[in-house]
């Protein structure tokens, strides 16, 4: 099973390779763009009987491995 | 309007970050996981009056700057 985590640093933390990226967007003429946050995306392919269960393994390697969760949130995507 | 673009190292191209991470879960337990891929998720805010210009806006800077097309996918995904 194909599952995604996403893991994006926390709001209130400064995201300098996302303000890199917006910079660059303006300089190519890309003005609507308003705001740009750089995360990870994990995707893990995971043996499991159902996703229930696959959900429940990515969470826990998000909490234990993927994501730092002083500076990070994360969110679990089914893929298929 | 929010916009995911994920990007990813292409099928035939080796991911170290990727191993790295599948060996460090394996070591911690989580031996059901069979694949790792590291990418990125750039989170996009883009001022557009529809999804459909928003997500056209989005191919083109993915395209442009966001991914590099010899080594990488992307997909475009809207959040809200």
């Amino acid at each position: 099973m194909k599952i995604a985590v996403n893991v994006h640093l926390k709001a209130g933390v400064l995201d300098p390779q996302g303000k890199a990226v917006l910079h660059a967007l303006h300089t190519l003429g890309f003005k609507e763009v308003e705001d740009v946050r750089v995360g990870k995306q994990i995707l893990l392919n995971i043996n499991a009987k159902d996703k229930e269960e696959a959900i429940k393994k990515a969470e826990e390697m998000a909490k234990e491995l993927l994501a730092n969760p002083v500076i990070e949130n994360y969110e679990i995507e089914v893929k298929e």
